[in-house]
């Protein structure tokens, strides 16, 4: 199966806020936290999603209190929906 | 306090294998899990880590289990003697 193209995958993008496209390839968004210690808790909520999809992002803890969700289907080196789904269901944590 | 400079970081560094100087700045060390949860469990662990010690690395889970460490000293811009602390503990983990 051959990556979504920008056309097929824009709906799902429409419904996600925040999260920005890069190279067409991944999705990404960064998620801001008071404490270093709720940025840790969220690692973790998304680590227990990404097991349950058996999907699992990159995820960056920065600066502290900042974590980056990078989303891609590296078998087919780009976007699927599974990635959306992902994203959605990060979205609701 | 300035950072610390190459000839005065290079002692610490020489008892740190594998961890990589950047810049001047920072130091990295990418470590390597045989699967997610191992990965995720390492990065509670380098978070306790942190939190004991009120210093708090740049922590990325990437490619479902490899997660890199980075630190620095945001308040110098630089390297300080609490950059190669965490490090040697983080090796301990």
């Amino acid at each position: 199966m051959p990556p979504l193209t920008r056309a097929q995958f824009a709906p799902y993008l429409s419904t996600l806020p925040e999260w920005s496209v890069i190279d067409d390839r991944r999705i990404e968004k960064i998620f801001k936290f008071g404490t270093f210690a709720d940025a840790l808790a969220f690692v973790n909520k998304v680590g227990a999603i990404a097991e349950e999809n058996g999907h699992h992002p990159d995820i960056n803890l920065f600066g502290w209190n900042k974590v980056t969700i990078t989303l891609s289907t590296h078998a087919i080196d780009g976007l699927s929906e599974n990635d959306f789904i992902l994203a959605s269901k990060i979205d609701e944590i």
